[in-house]
């Protein structure tokens, strides 16, 4: 059983995954679907080993340069900026985004030694001053670390002539009125808009 | 991307995963743990390949027969009924047994079409005629399956020698009354200890 053991242990490498839970995949894998188990651990050795950082916008893959930032029919006027992969495809799953990204792989935070160079900010800057990027959306999440970050990525490009701008805040769809936090029921009620039918 | 969207869905195959902690997974991995995430593909490409079932008891091992069943210095006479190899692994962390095993990989469950031969209980018979085995303990779950099982199990070995045992109830060490079902209190208080404090 050590093999199996080693197995259980080595699961543990992923978020969420304790000792009690690792036992009951193992088991599960082997008594009912060792074939998607085997796609897995193939599938998983590749990424490890292959995947690299995308020299232009920083993004996760297997080549020098992304398949979003090769894409010719993406708009190059546009960079989206976000903390990490993650939200990449959240956005493209939305489909409703042409433009370019640029991912930060995490926010301004003093208190964990990250500062505006281990973001890779400067190269942002220069990919701004040098391309015919017109403008920046700015889409990190609301975090203290997050405000931080988009403050001081608005700074840095407060001279060139990008437009600079964020995410619409309000009521997510669906959302449920009772759930929702004070600020954001505010900000929806500002920025209330008339009901357009044709939307 | 595409290759870390085939990851995100490989990692699915593992019961409770579902598609965001398995993108949260994979971004982890790539970011923090590179090597342990190639030591589990590795680990899991030889459990998923080369793992058998042990022709003794069932167990899931590397080799014809598992190691617990050639330990030489395990008990031949006890012979102990689980469901899965989990309870296995339960058991053995306790330090506190050191007989043999039977693991029957399920339980009598007709509305699963799941019956006694599926169960290999012929043959677990034919282990307790045709071996030393002086005791079985049946250490099944206490569910209504489990329930029938061990009553079939009785039943199966009733004209044979061996004492049949089942493991004791009563409050789990740590255990919250308050928390706990009004039989298994019923139960405990019925077959209450007189205190040992040498124990």
């Amino acid at each position: 059983m050590d093999i199996i053991a080693n197995l259980v242990e080595a699961l543990r490498c992923l978020p969420g995954v304790g000792p009690k839970s690792a036992q009951r995949m193992v088991f599960h894998l082997l008594q009912h679907s060792r074939d998607r188990g085997l796609r897995l651990a193939a599938c998983l050795e590749i990424v490890m080993r292959d995947v690299v950082q995308c020299v232009s916008c920083n993004n996760y893959t297997l080549h020098h340069v992304c398949d979003l930032c090769t894409q010719i029919d993406r708009n190059d006027a546009i960079v989206c900026v976000v903390e990490n992969p993650l939200d990449v495809m959240a956005i493209e799953q939305s489909h409703s985004y042409n433009g370019k990204y640029y991912v930060l792989m995490g926010k301004i935070s003093p208190i964990d030694g990250i500062g505006p160079s281990d973001l890779g900010l400067p190269k942002l800057l220069e990919r701004v001053m040098t391309s015919p990027v017109q403008e920046v959306i700015l889409a990190l999440n609301p975090s203290v670390e997050g405000q931080t970050t988009m403050h001081y990525i608005q700074e840095l490009l407060k001279h060139t002539k990008v437009s600079i701008t964020q995410l619409a805040h309000g009521i997510p769809i669906g959302g449920d009125l009772v759930l929702l936090d004070a600020m954001t029921i505010g900000r929806a009620l500002k920025k209330r808009e008339i009901i357009d039918f044709v939307d």
